[in-house]
């Protein structure tokens, strides 16, 4: 996707050159669906409830065996942080960590702080363009454990931040048992993340994750080991991390970096540039400021389109 | 799968009085030793069945300290998908998905798709078969989270095929949550499939798995992530996959090739041969013809033979 | 492990060139930091409980959200073992497989074996020791799932020794669940271990780690496959293994070794070598007996300090 | 009950005057109520379970708060049997007896007698005839521990011929504890029973009850103490016992009897008579055969009529 | 209460200025106790949570087996309405009902509802007051089930007069199920309540029961079996009814009334006697007006001092 | 005890005088019945532990789908502390008080008193001799509420001695939650005690209760009302109470007394005597010292020897 469209794709334009036409209405012509409000909006938030409970509703009605876990989990409720609360309380909570008092605390949370559920949005609107697989909202927000590992890593930050940091950790310490998704709650993690597949991935305490970025699973963002200060990477805006991928050390990946699957990175990598392999080497040159419109590879997810420079063994 | 080979081992040959060769008796050429009957038949389910209930009397009464777990999981059962569906429907539920409505699902499936008992017993020979840490069938169908991510999995496919698509992703993300396997609904999975370990499998919408495949933990079947139709790997029969080794796209992996751990593939691997290393590249040529009758890695396991070829650094 | 060094750090020395200064006062001069007791001792354990006690009254005095879990996991118990068999009781439980039995077999195993005691101890002073991100050994004891798992591991082994073998596979399989952790039972394990992050890490049958080993998350140390006997490494003491590294085969990695992230090792690893890549290549060479006081990486958790000898990329 | 009224009283039909035509009709005849099919008949089950899960939806369209439970417990079955086995599975299990065990054996019981299906429609209609408060069928089905404390009792009845006895007894354990209903399982019931709030009933080994008995809570059919075989009471068809009655002994109580609250009955009552008292004595004299076809109080609930014989005191 | 006296009953006294004369204060003559301040105010609420919160830090300093218990229930909450909508909410869950739905509900119903928590507030002041075995509000707020019941009751009484019927059906079932306690939703109930031990206490649709009440385990307040409309009793203020005592139909319990233990009461009982035995007679006159001042039973818990009048058995 | 004697046991046998034969050895009379070891011994327990798990053994045997829950239960478990405190502790937690540190409590009790060792096994011995349902020593283990629920008030009992009576409390209110009886902490409960079904016995605070009493349900012993110390009723050796008898105040009832069903008890009963009615009043004189050998009924269990004499009713 063409770089710096996407975020606009959300304010109140209506371009006809549009690129993400909302999934929900992918019959009609992109040109014709009516922009999203930007994330931050409480109209977006409603838009994308609003959506989430026809879903769940058309879900329900069709398939009388899950309509009990969609009332429970969403039509039950009246707006989507208390959905979204009462889900990963009954995802997080365990016999010494009951849910009732996780759902007080995402939900206190939740109402406290408008950008964490501007987040929460973003994400949501994050995975339905990106991945082909995410056939709704309602299937990112019930079924994708890399989102509702960030919602609750959001959560722990806060606490974090507050100086509540036993409760962060406890809170860090149960996403990683029941998502295997491991993310220090110091962390700083932008918006518009997608988390996909998730299993594995592990975020280190002063990492830094811009906007717009997607991860996928297995990926550390991690520590050189014996540094004790700010000793992880910090990945920014529209950047793409492959599947496997392991960035060590106090690192900077620019903006819209690409990061092949499996690679391992020890360095800095520069904005719009592709690192492959282990020990991970560049391949393709900075791009010029000229086509800064171009493809942000964390929004496009296109991971291969640099197979043939990179990989060129033969059969 | 190349026909005539490993197959023949279960087919109905010599040893008359020998039905049952257990697997573990490793030691004997496996020419010799007698086939099972073919996987499809009733008969091999109920002769798996018995060897299970066998296993798990002879450890109750062992161990008193599991024989609550054992009576639970297997000897109150009086059939193999009974017991699959308990303790199926007991490791995926959670508070909003009861064990009762699982259990239900899991049963009507395996009870009005004989196929699907088919691949639950020719998983169990393929685990009993090919590592050498499964002590007994009831071991694998108790502990392998592998085999039982594959088994839920078998149901959801079902489910998506019946266009029961919300239900089929809800159980992918319970399979997710508590086995760290992620498989879409939508992929085929061939039967005699070992996923050892287990633990961060993921495959994708529309990869294909043949017969007789092996793969290790971590192994990735991914997209390329810009594509939206068939964009996963497809994997031939016999295959065997390493550890972590992750494979994007739609490309496809020949009939019993191997792929080395850790191993980055991104373009097409011609049957028979080995791919290794990231970027992988391939070591090893095609067998010729008259040797069909050898290994097939998926079954016989050989993660390393190659590793004089591929692996030469010095110390 | 080269004897004399690194347990010294932990006798009653006072020495000056200790070389491991308590986390928790990271401000002093680490001279002036009272030595630990050797953790065999049973005043190490006392001393590690009382500190896990009084930070756990720390936290429950401050954070009331927390204090209904310190209690039940910490502040309730009497001793560390009761707090630990608690803790991994209500961790590991299933509905088939109740906290009471669990409790009850962690208790007796720590009961019965001090040097499983002394194991754990050793564990915490080791995560805390090595690991920036622990704030305390209470940290580590409740949130800490590698920690969790291997504890798990050496009641787990202790029944395999004790030919309690389907009740050790049980064990191993419900650690696989929940913490995403696969040891084989068999394997044998030293102590003061740090398992970081530890999602994922693979542990085969026949693998022997040694004492002060440091091993991050996507580690395996896996068989070769078609081998049936003794085919899993063998990790010296003092050795640091990279996130997402692959070990295979009965390979020796020895003391003081450090292997790189994402690396795939095939053959024997030199004492106080660094291998990378995939496959692994050495990259600088033995040091010197005259320098066996220095660095184990195990310990020091240096990862990255090999970066400029292998990496060379430029930009 | 006249024929085809029942059914029509719930269809828009005409009788403006006749606003809820109660299923029992109970002022009419009983001759001439044939109404309802046979509770045998399929018809029945049909017609009940129709009822049923319309006034599931109708509540679940207007309480979201419930409709995950309706869904749940209701509207995901499709069957009555399925339903009731979900429900009472998921009331009665406990953590050393699952749920899907219990599931599986109501379910298979019910299937397997259609007496039982037939009984619990029979129940499920005394219910909605003689209990003002019982606003439906589904209100009887979801809430009423009595009548789920009848059909487990049914179920262990059934285990108890079967010569289940140590299962049949653990399950009225589990009704015990749970609905605080004691029914021992060799206690012979009859159809079309009300156990109205139910808590406090107590039915010993030898005690048969007959067909359309009320008995109100804290009612005891006990044993005399040192008798050894047959020793608990007869209970004839029709009869009403008031709450926290004790009736004591392998005595009759004739049909159409009541028994007023807190009576202590040590002997047989005649069929149509009152007892009251502690010791109870008889009040209102045996009806003649021709008012035989009167009211029944077991079926009508007429718990006072007697008062102005039995109860003459003056304030 | 007669002022003074049952307060004296309980301590050594305290300050003259003392507002809240609570049990713990009972030397002072009943005349100079400054009553409490309005259950209404919110002072009232405050003073007696801040007396449960110092009796649960008190308790889990002692006994840190229960530490746990009480900062879940109690310590980690900021208000007496959270606290106790927890405490119920954990109490009556079940695999259909989750815990969450319910604090959801009870908390909004506290809170929207001044007069609920009021009434709490006052039921604790009862308990305390009349019960010699209630050592404190956080024994009756934690293990009273009387006291649990009524306030599920209070709740489900709202949600009858919001017309969520099956809601409030549903909440009645489990209150049923878990306390024993059989209170149908239209039923009215004052405050001040002490429902003493409680099991088996069942009140019908129509009842109403003023302020000031005392009631004792299996007492019932029936109706009449087979009228349809108004066929419950009313119980007056400050009526204390004995253990087993069973009132049935639509009778008037006068204030001030005294019902004997195991009385079954089928007609008024005018203000101030006293009913007892089956059927009950009146013993004592009607008091004059004179004595108003005088003991309401209700509130003395004077259960026997009529015995003399009543029972002149000799032996 | 002698071999082949139990089983004759429960036979009709001669002993025509023989009032209670002890269940183990019915058919001889009982002055040649080898009397048990004294329940204090240790060959008493090992003798009834040693039945235990012969019955367990054989319905596991026999009954697959309860096997799970008699190993979980009873043949797990290497004593009758340790197998009882399981299910004891299994059937009591809750959500805020776990499984495990019930365990702890009631393990730690019953091994540090061995008086309450003793309890247990005369009263799973006075059950087996005086319930002709009681078909089984572990049938009343694992089934009697009545049996569960005076273990549990014994710890609590010892909790409440030793001055932790929160503890005690808290312990109280969940046998009254979970099995309807509510016995105060502080009561003094004699040995060889039955609660038969028990649903509904009250037991205040000052209460005490003998050896060899049988209680059935409903049973209340209660206190007046106003009074503030010793206020609860003495229930002498052998004595019977018959279903819903009430008993209130600090009233004594004399050695072998019988209270009839459903009786008000207001003032001592006399030792051999018996109470019925409402108000109780006398009925048979006492008996002389000459037969102090004769029936105690409670132990015989004798509930309507006296029903001639008492209710003179026509009919």
């Amino acid at each position: 996707m063409p770089a710096g469209q996407q975020p606009q794709a959300r304010e109140p334009d209506g371009g006809p050159q549009h690129p993400h036409p909302p999934p929900p209405t992918p019959a009609l012509p992109s040109e014709v669906v009516p922009a999203y409000p930007p994330p931050e909006s409480e109209d977006d938030e409603s838009w994308v409830w609003t959506q989430i409970k026809a879903e769940a509703r058309r879900d329900a009605d069709a398939e009388p065996a899950l309509a009990s876990f969609l009332y429970a989990t969403v039509l039950s409720h009246p707006s989507l942080p208390r959905s979204l609360s009462f889900h990963l309380a009954n995802k997080l909570c365990s016999s010494t960590l009951l849910s009732t008092l996780l759902y007080d605390l995402f939900l206190a949370s939740l109402t406290a702080h408008p950008s964490l559920r501007a987040a929460v949005v973003a994400d949501l609107l994050a995975a339905r363009a990106r991945d082909p697989a995410c056939v709704g909202f309602s299937h990112c927000l019930l079924n994708y454990k890399g989102f509702l590992a960030i919602q609750a890593h959001r959560v722990a930050h806060v606490l974090w931040a507050q100086n509540r940091r036993p409760l962060a950790l406890a809170l860090q310490s149960r996403v990683a048992d029941v998502f295997a998704v491991d993310i220090h709650p110091a962390a700083v993690v932008g918006k518009a993340i997608l988390l996909d597949h998730a299993t594995g991935v592990v975020i280190g305490e002063t990492a830094v994750v811009g906007d717009n970025v997607s991860i996928l699973h297995h990926v550390t963002l991690g520590g050189t080991g014996k540094a004790v200060g700010d000793r992880h990477p910090k990945i920014g805006d529209g950047v793409l991390i492959g599947a496997g991928a392991t960035i060590l050390g106090n690192v900077m990946i620019g903006a819209g970096a690409k990061i092949g699957a499996g690679s391992v990175v020890l360095i800095d990598v520069p904005a719009r540039s592709t690192a492959v392999g282990n020990p991970a080497r560049l391949i393709g040159g900075r791009k010029g400021d000229s086509d800064k419109d171009e493809d942000m590879p964390g929004e496009s997810m296109d991971h291969t389109s640099f197979i043939r420079q990179w990989s060129d063994y033969t059969i």
